[in-house]
Formats: structure tokens, sequence, C-alpha cells
């Protein structure tokens, strides 16, 4: 039975490597390489333990990094979908909800079953855990963009308010760091990399 | 003092970016594409959380989730030592330090003595979590080199004796999953594509 888990474990091991592959729109720091997903969940990770301490509610940091670590799983099967995209819906899909039953359905069932859990609370978005953890998803592309001289908002002419709105959900985690943002995006209106 | 924190962990997020051109020697799984650190420390992560039942001893997730997230940090710095390197010593080293030193110096003067101190624990190896977390490290590329047909095995060359050598690691972290390693291996010298 044991043995059974192990395997069952190292075959998801194996499968989720493909994240490796899923390309987003945003590009790394200073650079015109695009991130992918693994590293990109790696980074959120790595926020999440750094920034734990100026989220406005207590946070189960385990739990959010859990749901950091897997969020983008899905987009194995489903792909990415950019954040500004006009037709698709970045919301939880019947498409990637089938992603997570496949791909989590790789593990033995009581993690499966707390994986998709995991992950369909931060795509709800409802609990203090899910909004640190969406909080330091919508942090980070706003870091690369004003970093890039605009990034993605400017290689696909996203207009100021598209942004902002966009980026308010980081002050559902975090008052401190929503301000910070709210500073980066002004700045950036007056640099002209974003515009109004 | 609370917004000179968030400042200095801004520009830690932004400096360990460079992690994600950190190329390993090791490569993705069925690939010929080399994997980085960040993916690498990423994998580790997610086979943290999935296989941490398998630990011989209790350990704290949490704990070792942060070991696996900064182990390789200092390679933005220090570069990546190949672990079957002849020449130069994968140990901590003076080099390594230096790097650990700076780059959490980036945080505040507590994280950043948090940070150091978890990333010698796991240097060290001696904690029931530093011995999982090493365990983990371990496990991936070996993962990877038996899908790769021999991976780096084959490529430099390194016969058996060295790779039991050095995957008994895994061993003091679960004996469970050392069960398994073995097998794999000696597969492995079965297939050919390790030489005994």
């Amino acid at each position: 039975m044991e043995t059974d888990d192990l395997l069952k474990q190292v075959n998801f091991i194996k499968e989720i490597d493909k994240l490796k592959y899923i390309q987003r729109r945003t590009k790394l720091f200073n650079s015109d390489r695009n991130e992918n997903d693994a590293e990109h969940s790696w980074h959120l990770a790595m926020m999440t333990i750094v920034l734990a301490q100026h989220s406005d509610k207590p946070i189960d940091v385990l739990k959010v990094l859990k749901m950091v670590l897997i969020h983008d799983l899905v987009e194995i099967d489903a792909g990415d979908t950019f954040i500004y995209d006009t037709v698709k819906n970045h919301t939880n899909s019947e498409e990637e909800l089938i992603a997570a039953k496949r791909i989590f359905g790789l593990l033995p069932e009581d993690q499966a079953e707390e994986f998709i859990a995991i992950w369909q609370e931060f795509e709800e978005g409802i609990t203090d855990d899910a909004k640190f953890a969406k909080a330091m998803d919508r942090f980070e592309p706003l870091l690369q963009n004003t970093s890039n001289n605009g990034g993605t908002w400017k290689e696909f002419n996203v207009p100021y308010q598209k942004v902002y709105d966009k980026k308010k959900a980081i002050g559902d985690g975090s008052t401190k760091i929503w301000e910070y943002a709210v500073k980066l995006i002004n700045e950036s209106v007056e640099k002209g990399i974003l515009k109004k």
C-alpha cells in the first residue's frame, strides 16, 4: 500500500515536470526571456516566505506555499491564459477543473483530494490564505513589468485602469504591499511606460 | 522601518531572479534541455510536500520547504558545482559563505540571519529536516537520469559505485525512498545506462 503510494507520487513528480515548458507572457527581470510557470511558482514561494509579515491577517504560511507551488499545474493541460486577455476569461474554467482532476488524480486519493481543495481555495480567493497567495501572484509581474520598461503593459497596450483594477487584489492580502504597488503604478505612468 | 523592510525585501526578490539563469548539468525529464536552479528548487519543493510522509523521522515541512527553496541561491555568485566534479569539491566552501552573506544580506537583518542559518543547516545535513531536504536534492536527478537513458551518468562517464555513494544520502532521510532508489540504480545497471 505504502509502496503503491510512492509509485503514484513518483508518476506525479515526473508529470509535473511539464510545468517547466509552459511559457508566460511576462519576462524575467530586466530581460527579454519569457518566464515559465515553474520559475514563476518558485518565485512566488520565495516571495511568500519573505513577505508573509506584511499580510493584513494571520496566515498559514505552509498552506500559502502549497497554493503558490501548485496554483499553475492545471496549465499543463489547459495552457496559460494571459491576465489581460480580452477573449478568454481567466477564471476557474471547466477545462481547468478537468485538468486538476487528471493531474492531481495521479496522486494517492487523500493527497489528490487535499491538493484539489487547496487549488480550489486559491482559485476562489476568499480565505485569508488565498488572498495573500493571490497578492503574490499579482505582485511578481508588476515588479517584472516595471523593471522591463513596461513589459507586457507596453507590448499588449494595456491601459492604466485595467492594470490598476487587476492589481487591486494585492490590497486584499496586504495593505502595505498594495500601497507600494500603487506607488510603482503611478511612477510607471509618470515615466510613460503605462498610459493613463 | 516597516517600509524599509519592504524595500529591502523587494531588492532581494529582484536579485534572486538570477537563479533562473544558473544552468545545472542534469536535463529535464525525457529531454535534452538543461534544468535551471529555479526550476530545480520548485521541483524539490513539490517533492517535499508530496513525499513528506515517507520521512523516517518527524519533520517540520515548512522548514524543509524553506531549505529546498533557498538551498541553491548561493550559486548566483558561486556557480553550480557538478556533484561528480573531480576537481572542485561540492561542500560548503568559503566562496559560498561569502555569497550567502551578500545575497541574504539584502534582507532585513533578522530575516538575513534566519535564512543564513537555514542554509547552513541544510549544508551541514545533520538535522532530520536537513536530511530529508538533502534526500530530495539527491532523488530528483536520479529520476531525471533514469528517464533520460542515463543522462549525466552516461555523459560524464560516472560509474555505479560513485552514483551509489552519492545517492546513499537519500537513505538518511527516508528508508522507503532509498529502497526505491536502489531498485532504480540496479535497473539502470541491467539496462546498461549505468556501468558497474
